[in-house]
């Protein structure tokens, strides 16, 4: 946790209600923090069906091999996350730590270690004292309780400026749902830190299939949709968990229902703010910068030239210093190997287009342009006049900040 | 240019001979800086072969497109090169200002347009004057003379901090024949600044056929493992240039000749050399770092792991903090989507192992490590485990000045 709130932080932090089935609990377990919560335990009462997305890393974390084999079960009645140390390349002892941790959580909350998820977030490579975890656990079950969302999200932040949430609600049937999601890390940028955890709980009703394909949906434009620095870490977990327990809740099986029409975009929604709260807290980052791409020959293309542009240390630097440096976005179009006609090609900063079919826009106002690059929000277009894939990503700039809290984490 | 030399510059310039077949002069045409040269002209003996490398960029500068062209005949009479203008995203008047200055030297040289080839350097989207060229282009012919390496190494450099020069010497057959090479740029890091340029002149007999073979091979282990930031240039050229002047030069047709053995190994050293300049040169750069991978289930499998590593901002802001943050270089291994077993993965640096078969090395002393990583130099190795798959890429490390000359640069 940082001192410094990111200029970038959401103004407002809504009030999350409680969600029907799901109780927590936070604590202080002394993983490597002093004098904050570290450890976050949620119960699930029972039919709780759990989904999730993990890294694609070669490299996973212990907990991410354990959540992915949980997975298949669908069922879920606890989660316990931890910060300081994210159990990644630990080899054997991390794999024991995380047998131990679910063992112990089984106990605490009646039942198979199998329906227990985990996560941990913080250093690579110090092998997790998960014996540490030993006493606070059944502690933090009888103190379990409905609510504390925020401190949930408080409990699981490291280099993080501000806690991460977002609320949604939505009518399946006749019932009404709550969703809320809370969220950690700045981006894919900080893999000693273990990055991106993301866990959103509902009392919908949906079987456990059903739960992964609208999560696999939802995440493709939302946490797939961000970068910072194009760092995947081995940690990144994004688990939903539906406890079924609104009142009056109608039971989803499958995801093409046409009931969860409103579900499905109030979800989405509330990934997408949970996402972009990630880019806002981007490390160093002075600004938020969207990348539209349009006229590609596929949204894929889209996405790979956004995610060039995106991750382009010279663009990134560029905004840094308040510079609409369009030479630089036709850099990152040209190296990203997609389909592109530099003659076709058209760029806007904001509004003001700057460059088009090939050459600088004559008539464009470079002043107007250098005042709306002091903007804390950015928007870049590029038009490639190929075709109609069309995708946006999130991301933010590449400050010497960025370069002070990396170079400086561990030493 | 940059009033502060890099730390990490040779600490020796070799003397460069004359080549026969070759005359130089340098100028200033006023492109865009004042009280220093600018231009630069090389005139050919007629018989001269050429073979040339060219950005993949989807959207490649004006001259790039020229080379491209002109290469096909495999025939040079004269290079023209300028900084501070890339002419690239420049459009038709890039194209005709490329027709023009090729008209003006081929006058000036007495010979065909389509037998001089064109380098711009500088910021991207700016109209080059090539009128300036008119008048100083008959000059700079009648001055051209043998020798003048330096000189011309000194007018091509944009944000460079010295002038990249290198020389060889081999026999082909009984003849002795001199190569020598000139670069500018900071590796692939600086589009405004148009990035790599590189050329080489000899004054072996070698088809044009041939000089492309040798040169391709040549590219692939050292310009082509060199990156700072991974932003690939739109105008990177390496052009190579054999007058057969040479005292008793063999005249070669085939790359295989087996009287080119000497040669390719001298050439090939002499790649490296100005590759490795290149990437001492990095901007903001305070260590040199050689990234080498093995045990990959193949060299292009290695290369690819390696440049994860080497384009890691994370792994790069490390080394920047002189931290052997070897967690980092898991994940940046994990990310490349290659073939990879944690388990199986150690890592080193310098002679040090610090991770070893999926975990840290519990014997390794961190002390010992972190005086290590007060080095200019640093070398990291990973072992794979896998298969005989081994690459070697050469980077640098990413530091505040790094985002200071980048975000500052137009502004």
């Amino acid at each position: 946790m940082s001192s410094t709130v990111s200029p970038l932080a959401p103004k407002h932090v809504p009030e999350l209600p409680e969600i029907a089935g799901v109780r927590i609990a936070t604590g202080a377990a002394g993983i490597k923090y002093k004098g904050r919560t570290d450890v976050l335990l949620a119960l699930f009462d029972k039919g709780t069906t759990v989904a999730g997305v993990l890294t694609k890393s070669k490299c996973p974390s212990a907990p991410v091999e354990w959540c992915r084999a949980k997975l298949k079960g669908g069922k879920a009645r606890a989660l316990v996350v931890n910060s300081g140390n994210a159990n990644a390349f630990t080899g054997k002892t991390g794999r024991a730590a995380t047998a131990f941790t679910a063992k112990l959580a089984a106990a605490a909350a009646g039942c198979k270690p199998a329906d227990v998820f985990l996560a941990s977030t913080g250093v690579i490579g110090e092998p997790l004292p998960a014996e540490r975890f030993d006493g606070v656990m059944d502690q933090l079950a009888r103190q379990a309780a409905p609510g504390r969302f925020l401190d949930a999200a408080k409990a699981i932040m490291t280099t993080d400026t501000f806690p991460k949430v977002a609320t949604a609600q939505a009518k399946i049937g006749d019932a009404t749902v709550n969703i809320n999601g809370i969220a950690k890390g700045a981006g894919m940028i900080a893999p000693d830190m273990a990055t991106m955890l993301s866990f959103v709980f509902t009392d919908a009703s949906i079987a456990a299939p059903a739960l992964q394909a609208i999560l696999s949906d939802a995440v493709a434009d939302t946490f797939n949709a961000v970068t910072v620095d194009g760092d995947t870490s081995t940690s990144d977990t994004l688990l939903v968990f539906a406890t079924g327990a609104a009142e009056g809740a109608t039971p989803i099986t499958r995801a093409s229902d046409p009931r969860l029409k409103a579900f499905r975009a109030a979800f989405g929604q509330l990934l997408a703010s949970l996402s972009e709260q990630v880019a806002r807290d981007g490390e160093g980052a002075r600004h938020l910068v969207e990348i539209v791409v349009e006229g590609a020959t596929s949204k894929r293309s889209a996405r790979r030239i956004a995610m060039s542009i995106a991750n382009s240390p010279l663009v990134k630097t560029a905004i840094a210093g308040e510079d609409a440096n369009w030479g630089r976005v036709v850099m990152a179009v040209g190296k990203a190997g997609e389909p592109a006609d530099r003659d076709k090609l058209s760029i806007w900063f904001g509004d003001t287009r700057v460059a088009h079919k090939g050459a600088r826009d004559p008539g464009y106002d470079e002043a107007a342009v250098s005042r709306y690059m002091k903007n804390p929000e950015i928007t870049l277009r590029v038009a490639l006049g190929l075709g109609k894939g069309r995708d946006r990503v999130l991301t933010c700039d590449l400050t010497k900040e960025y370069v002070a809290i990396n170079g400086d984490y561990r030493s």
